[in-house]
């Protein structure tokens, strides 16, 4: 861990109490005057530290920001994601971000937030509206021993992930859309995209982006997106701190994955079909120029939805634009 | 088409005979000045030009190097691919260098030629052997309507296109050793690596690599592949005209993806296994740490291997190691 994550992991485990400078400096193995210039970097960046002579140091509050030690002080050690993280000011995408360290053989795990990105993108190419400030835009590099078709598991381990940490951050009950939707109170509040670099039948590695709309207000979103979108924000009624949200997602995440390499896959799907409000439904599913209806009846085991038309036939559909009919 | 390349294919259908200056400077709307420079320039690169100042300009012999401009001017008009190319000296890999090409945005069918690669690649990240000016190390830029899992198809059409070239070019009887490789007398000559960059249920881009032992020497492999791997010169007992060679596969590959786009991948897959020893011979596969055994089959739609077990059960078989027996 770097000094600013030592000295932020001090301080929040030091809870309302306060923690000494020259304690710091013992454990850090440098003087007090390297802690007193981190703890004035720390400030710059909007923590309130307060300082005392005779108690040391105490942390009053942390400012709205995604900070890349903070975020590691607090997530503690996972097993694989999040092991290495960076947050950007601003971005492109921050899969493409991810895809370039991945290409320059980055190993698992690193993840990469912005706090905006410029160029945010949804699945088949599309805009994903990300605003400075106002969300959880990030992404993140595994190198699963998965072949190619078996990668929508990893859109259902994160849409399971997210489900379980928006269920307990909000208190509210998120749904998911097939394929890779999160809904709140049936309008999307977050959305997944899985790319992936693959010889034919083997993957080298699998960009998972995710997108929460944290604290977007009606008016951050583009007129067209304001009936069918909304944020975690809009329907608390309050503000959410972002950066929990963050490590308590990248937890999620990292257990899961430890699921899925232990060969317990059924186990997570099974888990995220009772958060899938598809099931069930008619549906209509456009895929390409070919519109299809008919009624979602399950999964399959690769993840592809099977929908049974009306004319009685059951059809294997592995993506596409889901629209819930009535 | 370039200055160059308006010149090469002038000179190249005159044959035997010459091409005046002042119609080359016509045709080109440019001055005999010009025209001259652009001679001297291609003489630089050991094109043998002979030029008598009654009769004109006539190609004597072209040199064994892969010029741009000319292998466009050979290959004059194809549909995809090889309607744009470049020809590095050298270059890591050309999959690599054309998965650049495709993530700034550029389009399908663009080809990159490499006259050595330092880090040329074959499947499963092995290293190939690819010394300077000895083979045709190649990648071509495709986005096809394909979803991930079909886009064996390309690997498939690829070794077809090998096959029919090499035949065409050597009279020999190439066959393809499933699932990449083409051999010649039972030795690896040519080999395919098809990378994908995907979502999960649909193709981004693929970069479709090939490379061809054509000119190399015995002593050009490393010892541990001189007794698997050949070239083109060792089977045939002559060197080969690579830039020939090149032209004449990427009309192939052109060719095939064009009926591949009609729908017509069975005739090619038919066409494919009639040149595939893979079939009906007894094989072990190593699919990571597993051993599989028993004959291979038959092909199914995506290409994949149907292989008996000693067990009689029918296994597919998506990729892997693939020995001979016997």
């Amino acid at each position: 861990m770097s000094l600013d994550s030592t000295i932020l992991a001090a301080l929040r485990a030091a809870g309302t109490g306060s923690v000494s400078g020259a304690e710091l400096a013992q454990r850090l193995g440098v003087s007090r005057a390297a802690i007193w210039a981190r703890i004035e970097e720390l400030r710059a960046l909007g923590y309130d530290i307060a300082a005392s002579p005779h108690d040391g140091y105490r942390l009053v509050s942390a400012p709205d920001v995604l900070h890349a030690d903070d975020l590691l002080a607090r997530l503690g050690k996972t097993r694989v994601i999040g092991r290495n993280l960076h947050v950007f000011r601003e971005t492109a995408s921050t899969n493409d971000s991810v895809e370039k360290l991945a290409r320059d053989g980055v190993r698992e795990g690193v993840v990469v937030f912005a706090e905006a990105q410029t160029r945010g993108r949804g699945r088949l190419g599309r805009r994903w509206v990300s605003p400075p400030g106002k969300g959880l835009w990030f992404s993140v590099l595994l190198r699963p021993a998965l072949r190619p078709d078996e990668v929508t598991r990893l859109t259902i381990l994160a849409a399971n992930a997210l489900v379980r940490t928006l269920r307990t951050h909000t208190g509210l009950h998120p749904e998911v859309k097939w394929p890779n939707d999160v809904l709140l109170r049936g309008r999307k509040v977050a959305g997944i995209l899985t790319e992936l670099s693959a010889e034919v039948d083997r993957v080298q590695h699998v960009v998972l982006g995710i997108g929460v709309d944290v604290n977007l207000a009606p008016h951050d979103f583009p007129a067209d997106l304001r009936k069918t979108a909304t944020s975690l924000r809009s329907e608390c009624g309050r503000t959410c701190d972002r950066a929990a949200l963050a490590v308590a997602l990248l937890r999620e995440l990292d257990r899961d994955y430890e699921r899925l390499a232990a060969g317990e896959f059924e186990a997570i799907a099974t888990e995220w079909e009772a958060a899938c409000t598809t099931l069930g439904r008619d549906v209509q599913i456009r895929v390409g120029d070919r519109r299809l209806t008919g009624r979602a009846e399950a999964l399959d085991p690769d993840g592809a939805l099977l929908v049974r038309t009306e004319h009685g036939r059951l059809e294997r559909v592995t993506g596409g634009d889901l629209t819930l009919l009535k």
